[in-house]
């Protein structure tokens, strides 16, 4: 197990009814004047706007709002954030929505007390300062309601880049499965992807000696895949709803992943998907990880896959011919993702071989090093986008 | 899954070394003059605590010192803790050790703001102020260096209580594996035998609807089943020690046991067991589980004993009869923790039936309510000592 560090302050507050405290929590950790970011127009027609705002006003917070933050968010909408909350002296961010809403959110805090462009924390600048962000949930999948990070793309060129640092996690976070019943299937399939890809790429790692994270992280895999057929058969079933909203934070407030090294080559490949085909980022994760484990066994050794085969997938071990055990467990794993309606192929989503090249520049693109339980080249990546075709 | 809120501000140092960076710390959250609390002398011999002390002088944080605290922590250490530190002007405490050692620093840090008497937090009085605690982990077991509470043994009647509350949690905690290599053999087992107690007391519950915190807790069991073997095999077993470590903060910081209804009447009924034959809380554990569990079992039904006999110990399920399965569990579960060194009934501790009506008196001295999964009543502990004879 290598050293190392966890930090995770953020006060998560789970459950039925309770946005109803939004102000409460604003004011507890200091916030005078928010900002409300959000998507669409969901928030508004369910009532939760309504709800928060009513909060809000009971605890004396004063508010702005900007909505239309789209899925795979944009610098755009983040620059005029930065220009509003500076103009209305916000001094807290509150954002309303999944994964694309919360980390555009994050974008925003980390502009505003910032004297240069927000964009230089995606390109490598160390982040150390940020207004003080707290989150209510709507979707569960990206975890950034309880992580360090957050994923935006950059119109100029379309780079879809992450900053990271404590300060991003969020002060607070509200998390009600209640709301996240209702969602389009596409959107909790996606979400349930999104979360076991966390796991996944902890899981696939050459750290020995990690047997506690082994065991939690599939831990939550087993549990996803249990509770997110359940959610697509009965999107109402609460406890469904709960344990993959919850699971979601567990993937990936680290804990589950602390002492050994993550891979995160896939997540990398995938953020050209999505920003090229417009998919969500867990169908994207769908269509990649089944190349790159098929990639990784033959690179790197049935190893972890049997592993992942035997104690995920229930498959039952081939002494003779691991390998076989292997294959199996990422066929499961694929039969899987397409159960609950992902999409598999680069082909289904539209793409093509010739895109390929334009995939792999604009990934390596002011970013040379992706992946850790295998390095990923130029080579590599194009060969991987080849076999998801 | 109940609602539930959880919050675990805790900066987690771990690994090699890593109480080098002692100092640092304590500057960090806020120390200038540290009361260093520790046990006996195995922290000097092992010079440990002149690493500490190099590590504060370089930081130039002033320190004083305490040591003395025995298994089972008691109140005329704590008072004397208290005056001593309030003279001193200690604004931060620095306990090295075991859960005794942070659960009395703990006390100390409660009673040095407070006007009135520390024990008043301990018979119900609500945790709201306390001086910062720091720890410096030699003994992977409690979990207190993550956990909301305190447990104490007050000499006026040697009542054992909890206080428990949110400022409890340590501001900062530094593991080192490496440290807990030299334990001795009873040390390590008792260590294993708590840490899969407090799992538990978690699992042991008739909420409905975790499947999340079922599996995670199964993870922490298995990995402590596992590692615990090979610390009692090979103690210089760096990944082995490190597990357990972890792992002892992961089963009791609750992230195992947010939205369910938990059981901990065991610990309780242990109380009266480590006060009165002086055994070490996990062996005090390890005589009462298997009890305790054939009773709740007789009591409640098969259902969470058969998945605990069959995901966490590997037995085959038997269709025909699950409470053969449930009971099969229970005795790989006191075969595993005889095979670790424990002792297993009250006689073995040197005690007789005659001692099982004060046991009892103690438990319920000022204390009515015990244990969830099986409320316990007088006649049911005492059936329960019964059976642990």
């Amino acid at each position: 197990m290598d050293n190392f560090t966890f930090y995770s302050p953020t006060y998560f507050l789970f459950g039925k009814e309770t946005e109803k405290q939004t102000g409460e929590y604003v004011k507890k950790y200091g916030g005078h004047k928010v900002l409300i970011h959000y998507g669409g127009g969901s928030v508004k027609r369910s009532g939760l706007l309504d709800r928060v705002k009513a909060s809000l006003d009971e605890a004396g917070v004063e508010y702005v709002e900007l909505g239309g933050v789209a899925p795979n968010p944009k610098s755009g909408l983040i620059y005029e954030g930065i220009e509003l909350a500076r103009k209305e002296n916000v001094d807290f961010l509150l954002p309303i929505g999944g994964g694309s809403v919360i980390d555009s959110a994050k974008a925003i805090a980390l502009g505003v007390p910032y004297d240069g462009d927000f964009w230089d924390f995606y390109t490598g600048k160390v982040v150390e300062e940020a207004l003080p962000v707290g989150t209510i949930v709507t979707l569960a999948a990206s975890g950034s309601e309880g992580s360090t990070d957050s994923v935006v793309t950059h119109e100029d060129g379309m780079h879809k880049r992450c900053a990271d640092g404590d300060i991003l996690r969020p002060k607070f976070s509200i998390m009600n499965p209640e709301l996240t019943c209702s969602l389009p299937p596409y959107q909790t399939a996606s979400g349930v992807t999104d979360i076991i890809a966390h796991c996944m790429e902890r899981y696939f790692s050459h750290t020995q000696g990690v047997e506690l994270t082994d065991r939690l992280l599939e831990a939550v895999m087993l549990t996803l895949i249990k509770e997110g057929k359940r959610a697509m058969a009965d999107p109402s079933n609460y406890d469904a709803r709960a344990n993959i909203m919850w699971g979601a934070t567990v993937a990936h407030n680290n804990i589950t992943g602390v002492g050994r090294a993550q891979d995160w080559g896939t997540h990398h490949m995938e953020n050209e998907l999505s920003t090229t085909y417009g998919c969500s980022h867990g169908e994207g994760l769908a269509v990649l990880f089944p190349s790159w484990m098929r990639y990784a066994l033959k690179e790197q050794g049935p190893e972890r896959f049997v592993m992942f085969a035997t104690r995920v997938w229930g498959c039952e071990m081939n002494f003779e011919d691991p390998e076989a055990t292997a294959l199996e467990g990422i066929e499961k794993y694929e039969q899987f993702i397409k159960s609950i309606g992902m999409r598999t192929s680069i082909s289904e989503l539209g793409g093509k071989e010739e895109d390929i090249p334009k995939l792999v520049e604009s990934m390596f693109f002011e970013a040379p090093n992706h992946g850790s339980f295998v390095q990923l080249t130029k080579e590599k990546a194009a060969e991987i986008y080849k076999m998801a075709l």
